[in-house]
Formats: C-alpha cells, sequence, structure tokens
C-alpha cells in the first residue's frame, strides 16, 4: 500500500440528501467498497480517500461499485510550496516516459482548495503551471488545453492529478431495500435488473424454469447471476428458481392456445408476489419495453398485471432495443444473453395482443390458476452458482 | 422540390414485425411525416425516400419523427455507369467546395445492391472509388478510412450520399395507445412522458394545480406542453389540468401532516385512473426515480399505487438524475423545467418515506378520500396552449 497515491472517490446524488441519510449512505458505500478492495478509506468532505493494497485492481473493481460517480488516482505531498513543485514534476515527468504528456500539446492547471491558506486557488494553479513550464516548456491554454493537471488542496494534504474515470454511477447497493427481478436469459432481463442494483436495491432473482417446454438448462441464468454479481458487492443477490413446465402445461391443455403468453406472464408476477412476501421485498422487476414484441402491448400490460398488488417496475419500458443493447454491453451481459438455446415451444403461433381484461381473469379462475401456482411455488428452490 | 435529391429515411424495429403489424406501423410513419413535413414519399423495401418542398426544414424535422431511426439527404441517379460518375464526381466537387471533403484523407466507398445488375456490390464500389481518386487524387484506405462514401443501387435507380443522421429512433406515434402522463414543472416528468411517446405512445398530460399552495400559474406546463407536441406530429397530444389545492387543504388539516405527501401521489394515481376510462387510456406514466427523493422510497411507491388498478409505468425508475437531466437538454425540456418557480408549500417538514400501507389505506378512508377526488375530478379542463 502506497500511501502517497490515494485514489480519490466521488459520489453524486448522496450529496444532496439529509445530513442523516448522507451518513447512512455513506457508510454503506464505503462497506461496499471494502468488501470487494482491500484497502484503507478515509473521508473529507464529501471526498472519498482510498488506499489500497494492489492499486490497479482498485481502479478496475471502483467501476463496479454504485453510487461512484467518478474517481482519479492521485499523488499526495504537504501542502507546502516546495513539496508540491517537486510531486508535480515528479508526476509530469512520469506521465512523460510514459507517452501521456506531450509538451508540444497545451495544457492547464485547475486548482481547488479546502481550508485556510495564505495562497488562492488561481496562485497556487499558476504556482504549479511554472512548475510544469519550468520542465517542460509546454504551452498553456487555459481555455481549450489538450492536458489538464488538476490540484486538489484539502487543508495540510494536497492532491495532484490528471483522470477523471466515470464510475457506474447511482447510489449505494442496499440503501433502496429489495426487490424479486424475473429474470431469463435473454438480453432484456439482466439490464433491467442491473438498473435496479445501480438505483441501490437489493435484487432476488427468480427464474422460472419451463422444461420440457425449453432445454431446461441452468447454464445462462448461472452465468448471467454471476456477471451481475460482479456490481453487488455488499449485497446479497440472490438466485431463486420455480418450475413452470407443468403449469403451462395446463395453459396449453386447457385455456384458449392465443392466451398462453398471458396467462404466462400473469402467472409469473402473482408467484413473484408471493416470493417478494417472503423475501420482505417490496417490488418486482421486469424487462418489458411497450411494444417490442407481441405480447408487450398496453392492454397484455394491463391484463396481466391486474392480479397483482405490489408495484411492477420495468425501467426498459420507454427504452428502444439498440438502447438496451447497448447497456447490456457494456455490463457484460450481453455475450451470455444471445447463446444460443431454444425458444419456449409453449407459445402459440399467434399470440393474444389484445388481452381483454375481463376473459383473462375468467380463465385465470377455470383452470383454477390460484391452485395450480400454489404447487409451483412449492418448486421453489436456490439454484447454486458458485 | 428537387426530385433528383430524396432523403433516405431508415427506421428500426418496424422491420422485425409480422407482415400486417409491419405494414400499419410503416403506414402510421409515413402518415406521421407528412404532417409535419410538406413531401412526397415512396417506400421500397424498408426504406423511405423523401422528396422535401424545402429540404433543410425537412432534415430538423425528421429528428422529431419517432420510429426514425437515421437519414441521409442524398442524390439520385438512374443506374447506368456514366450517369452514376458524373453524379459522384459532381457530389463529391460540391462537398470540396464546401470543405466537406480533404483530398488529403483517405476515404473509402461502401456499396450496397438491391435487384439484378450486371456488376456485384464490389465492382461497383470500386469504380466510384475511381471515380473519386481520378478527381481528387485522394489517398483510399478502406479499414480506417476518415470520409465515407455511400452508393446505394436500387434496381435502376442509384442513391449516393455521405452522411447518417441519428433520428430520434421508437415506434412510430400512434401505433401503442393511449397514456395519462403525469406532467409537472419539473425536470423529470416531461423525460418520463417523451420516453413513452418515443414508445409509440398517444398522450393525455394531466397537470395537478395546487395553487394555493404553488403559485398556480400555467406558463411552465404550457411551455412543456408546446415543447412535447413538436414530437407529437400525427397524435393529439392532450393537456389537462384538474384543481388539487382544496384536497391538498383538506389532507393538511385532516391527516398527520408526514403523510401529506404520500396522499397527494395516492390521489393523483387514483384521477388519473379514472381520467383514463374516459380518455380510453390503458396506463399512467410517472416520473418516479427509485431514491431520488426522500419521497421515492419503495414503501412509498407501493403504498401510493395500491388504490390504482391500471399499470403505472415510470420510465426513468432505473436511472439516476444526471442521465434523465441528459435527456431533458436534449429533447429541449431543461431550460423550460428550471425556470424558477415556488415548491409546493403543502408539503411538510418531514415527509413520510416509509409509509405503512395499511395506515394510509384508513386514513384515506377517514378523511373520506373517494369523494374528495370526485371533487377534484369535476374541475377538470382543458388547458388552452396555442
Amino acid at each position: 500500500m502506497d500511501t502517497n497515491k490515494p485514489i480519490l472517490v466521488r459520489y453524486g446524488e448522496i450529496g444532496v440528501k439529509s445530513p442523516v441519510v448522507r451518513k447512512r449512505f455513506e457508510k454503506k458505500l464505503i462497506g461496499n467498497i471494502k468488501k470487494l478492495i482491500k484497502c484503507k478509506i478515509t473521508i473529507n468532505q464529501g471526498r472519498i480517500f482510498l488506499f489500497p493494497e494492489d492499486h490497479e485492481k482498485a481502479l478496475k473493481s471502483l467501476k463496479k461499485i454504485f453510487g461512484v460517480v467518478s474517481f482519479s488516482p492521485t499523488v499526495s505531498t504537504d501542502t507546502d510550496h516546495n513539496s508540491i513543485k517537486e510531486t508535480v514534476q515528479d508526476y509530469i515527468k512520469e506521465l512523460m516516459e510514459k507517452g501521456d504528456f506531450d509538451s508540444k500539446k497545451p495544457f492547464a492547471v485547475k486548482c481547488r482548495r479546502v481550508g485556510t491558506h495564505d495562497f488562492s486557488s488561481r496562485e497556487m494553479a499558476g504556482f504549479c503551471g511554472a512548475a510544469v513550464i519550468e520542465l517542460t516548456n509546454a504551452p498553456v491554454d487555459l481555455s481549450n488545453p489538450e492536458f489538464r493537471l488538476f490540484i486538489e488542496v484539502r487543508e495540510d494534504k494536497t492532491y495532484i492529478f490528471h483522470q477523471k474515470i466515470p464510475g457506474p454511477g447511482g447510489l449505494p447497493i442496499g440503501t433502496q431495500g429489495r426487490m424479486i427481478a424475473l429474470v431469463s436469459g435473454g438480453i432484456d432481463s439482466p439490464v433491467a435488473t442491473y438498473l435496479m442494483m445501480k438505483r441501490g436495491c437489493d435484487i432476488t432473482i427468480l427464474n422460472f424454469n419451463n422444461h420440457p417446454y425449453t432445454g431446461g438448462s441452468n447454464e445462462k441464468i448461472i452465468k448471467i447471476y454471476q456477471k451481475l454479481k460482479e456490481y453487488a458487492s455488499g449485497s446479497e443477490l440472490r438466485l431463486y428458481q420455480v418450475n413452470y413446465g407443468n403449469f403451462l402445461k395446463k395453459c396449453t391443455e386447457e385455456a384458449p392456445p392465443r392466451m398462453t403468453c398471458v396467462l404466462c406472464k400473469s402467472g409469473m408476477y402473482q408467484i413473484a408476489e408471493k416470493i417478494a412476501k417472503k423475501e420482505k421485498a417490496l417490488a418486482i422487476i421486469d424487462g418489458s419495453s411497450v411494444g417490442q414484441v407481441a405480447s408487450q402491448t398496453l392492454p397484455n400490460i394491463l391484463a396481466t398485471r391486474y392480479s397483482t398488488s405490489i408495484p411492477v417496475l420495468s425501467p426498459l419500458i420507454g427504452l428502444d432495443k439498440t438502447e438496451i443493447s447497448e447497456i447490456a454491453e457494456k455490463i457484460g451481459t450481453f455475450p451470455i444473453s444471445i447463446l444460443p438455446d431454444s425458444g419456449c415451444s409453449a407459445a402459440p403461433k399467434h399470440p393474444e395482443t389484445n388481452a381483454v381484461l375481463e376473459n383473462v381473469l375468467e380463465v385465470q379462475e377455470e383452470i383454477e390458476m390460484d391452485e395450480e401456482l400454489a404447487k409451483v411455488i412449492s418448486s421453489l428452490h436456490k439454484i447454486i452458482a458458485e
């Protein structure tokens, strides 16, 4: 651990919360970081300073901690003109050796200051700029520089850096309560789950195994779980499954064929609500996006959600498939989701796209849906992913 | 109208729909375009060609038509080697005069072909590349060009272009049914509304006038309405309002003070559901985002939505404030939303953040919420924005 090279971590929305909430969020954020990164942490007026054991690994891991808006590897020194000058010049020298500072291109120095000092921020910026020029003779351009050097003076410590690496944003996971996420092997539902994790929610993944109408393998769902788990430091990401094949059999045999998909979706929500109670979860997450596939019409959304009384949150409801796929690529679930698998053979050729609520409720009663769903719930089991 | 300069318009998700749905979507898209842009339109295997009266205006307007993925101003000519060569050289000449083609930088030609011809796509690309070299002597770099020239051969017509301007994406507005959007003067709800318009939904905006707990001016909501209307070509964007002040008065006087915001939100949903019936709308849209403000906790979301039986869709539920603000900037609602206004003075100092459903339902009964909301609904009126 190099105590002179802390990583400065910035967090965003937490800053605007009330002092009590803010303290709780900061504590959770620091706890989540410590679970993933071996490090010491100090906190100073809205800034976290991280002293990691493994610097490179820490930089990678910080991209997976929700609540982190951005971070900067820094070099720190005492707030003293001689030390600062020496540190700035060493810092720039090292960058030049790596080819990361070009003395032909214009640069600028920006200084922020917290505390009482006998110099202003502008004076310190000028002082550090002069130190860089003495070393490199590089031109200064304050309005349009190609390289920015940041000097952050905090009381008797001064931090020097040039990078602001974006974090994932959001809120610390574990600050918003638990939700049940309906996750399949497709592209959408893992992205929906990721977005709600990002907003601070603990997640219980609920997967429906449609065997024999699908292959029944758990390989994809386990891989998706493992990928999402990378972002879940400080939270228990759970993975549950129910066997849904017998219920689908009942639907295909006893209900009008066009209605299978509507009954399937309605059943998923109803089961999720029951499991939410056991899990003390307060909402269901799914990957719905209006109009994306035939079944995601407004009439179908209304009819399938009617029998559920806890909120169904659909963070993708207003996104295009291309936008969803881009997020999937970014978070790493896309390559898993596009692994080949057989579609669901219980789906009819012409699924209902304009479900009438009254008809759906009637059929649900006819096939004794409550009883059937109770059987499904009794098949609830954890999938062991590790 | 220049019949040799059509704009090629690409649409995305529509392409994957069944033939019947696709035809309906295409027809709606073309109708929506025609409502906004004076033009002739031809359609050819998944491509729309637009012959506008005002070319510049059309390019601006296409950025506001949902369903348009991208578009390219083209020059067309007959599919004949001499004509193509001449047109390509004229095209490049004009770009050079405007400084949009630099003969020192590497270029590439890409050709797509639909129909039967006595040349391959690759041959045509080579032929056009040679024509450019003859004129400019510019270097070719197929793998990493700084300029790309596209040749699209469709039967006996050939289209030449170099720009792919992104459209807003989404689905043609008017293909997904109507929703009631709860819109205030803030940053979030106009963005939520925009996203659902983008997914093809007709919208009835419902605004709650909280006077005397707010200033009561309709200036902001009218401006937001007008901005959103720019994206609503082919759809009737409606703007309704109810007077909510008396109901808020009842809440502040007769219910526990901390519960005002929860009752206010629950009331909004219940009123929106009633108005949805009149409007034949199938869902409610709002700007909720988990954890963004104290009232948007999971317990509050559950308690406020419980008394509503149609779906509440919250397209921002998984987004950060910075992400929402970026969209607001992009679509032009941000500058309106940040116009100064007084906050709502009915909000208590310590609003409930952990609402208990049973308590909320009990209080709703105590204050005879149904009767109060009926009075609110009787104040429903259109706001005349134009």
